[in-house]
């Protein structure tokens, strides 16, 4: 079973949006396992402390790397070979590829920090792979565990109702997803495009990789640049 | 009050983490304002159907036009200016500068796709900006307007402990953070770098900085090329 261990000092968050829906369903029939780690539960003064001020100075708190270590620890005990995250905005930012390693493996072990962060030091004592969501930041990395759980989860054996669902959507070809219609035919005005509903399977086809393209480029440069140079990698291998 | 209205077919998800914590004791104090509208209620047939097959074919359906129409024009009525975001994968990636620019506005109406999507017609329809939270695919909408509500409701005035944090950070000027630490002084070995403890504030705020700097360079090569490119920009308009 995959199996998810969150160190949050927030375990009530948990499953939250995951309990909910395809995800829940699959939590339910132990399709995928959740446990929350309270890093509090590791402190070892007598007000449960997980955070100190920051060394040097500045503004609020930092969370000790003695606690979180003994929480890593018994999160996840010597040879447990699940990749242990780190949620942070200063992480490298995650992918669908990243995301789809992560589901094909054992689970994961994610570190939600809080405050202005964590104490450095966690990340080569206990091996940590830092790891960011978007560039945006949060009040804390527990939402960005929902992400990636989110992510990973609906990847799993059994979990998604259509499992084509997987191959064909946005970054799965390093490309946008085209554009999709339904029922009404007419709304305010607007069409279905003619095309889609031409019954021409391979105008379809055609028209919806043209469609992604097009976006990809519009919206997306940088995903648009990385796709290209892999259409000349493989151009060439081919010649 | 700055206002959230999220339109999705689980309500249930809502408020979830942003009931706990900071944004949770914000949202008790009033100083911010969720309401959840389910598309369902706006269905007409008896099924509360709001999603049909795709035209042109594929796996999985995809959500009506005028059922999704109702319920934005329920959500936000004529004359309600707050900005109109569809969550989606095929949309601009979410920055802190556009959180930024959302905190400081009215609130938010949230449109949360899933199964394959939203008909396309309603970006036009209704005037939808179309965000992304990340490169990755999750199983709908709902854990991005987590991701986006969270990044926002932290800025308002009041919600955070320390309002210096909200300019000390990641991405506030352009850079990730500098590492930070704390006590114990020696874990396992490591100790806290001198520099921070030896009490020259310069010397602190110097080291900080380019370690934010050289962070940002090997970890997030765009980022550090945008900001050389503003600094490049600032310095000319100096000379």
């Amino acid at each position: 079973m995959w199996r998810a261990s969150v160190l949050t000092i927030f375990p009530e968050m948990f499953p939250g949006p995951l309990g909910v829906s395809l995800a829940g369903r699959a939590l339910g029939q132990g399709a995928w396992g959740l446990e929350t780690v309270d890093p509090r539960l590791h402190a070892t003064d007598r007000h449960r402390s997980v955070d100190d001020t920051p060394a040097g100075g500045g503004p609020g708190m930092v969370m000790r790397v003695d606690v979180l270590a003994r929480a890593v620890d018994a999160a996840a005990p010597e040879g447990d070979a699940r990749p242990r995250l780190l949620m942070t905005p200063r992480g490298a930012p995650l992918t669908q590829a990243r995301v789809r390693d992560l589901a094909a493996g054992e689970g994961v072990v994610l570190v939600c920090g809080r405050f202005e962060g964590v104490d450095d030091r966690l990340v080569a004592a206990r091996g940590l792979e830092e790891v960011s969501v978007g560039d945006v930041v949060l009040s804390g990395g527990e939402i960005g565990a929902l992400v990636l759980l989110d992510a990973c989860v609906r990847l799993l054996p059994g979990v998604m109702g259509h499992p084509e669902s997987g191959t064909e959507e946005s970054f799965s070809a390093g490309l946008l997803e085209y554009p999709q219609y339904t029922r009404p035919q007419s709304f305010e005005g607007m069409e279905i495009p003619a095309i889609l509903t031409s019954g021409d399977h391979a105008k379809v086809a055609r028209w919806r990789r043209e469609q992604a393209e097009a976006v990809t480029r519009a919206r997306r440069p940088d995903l648009w640049a990385a796709h290209a140079a892999a259409h000349d990698r493989s151009a060439t291998k081919k010649a």
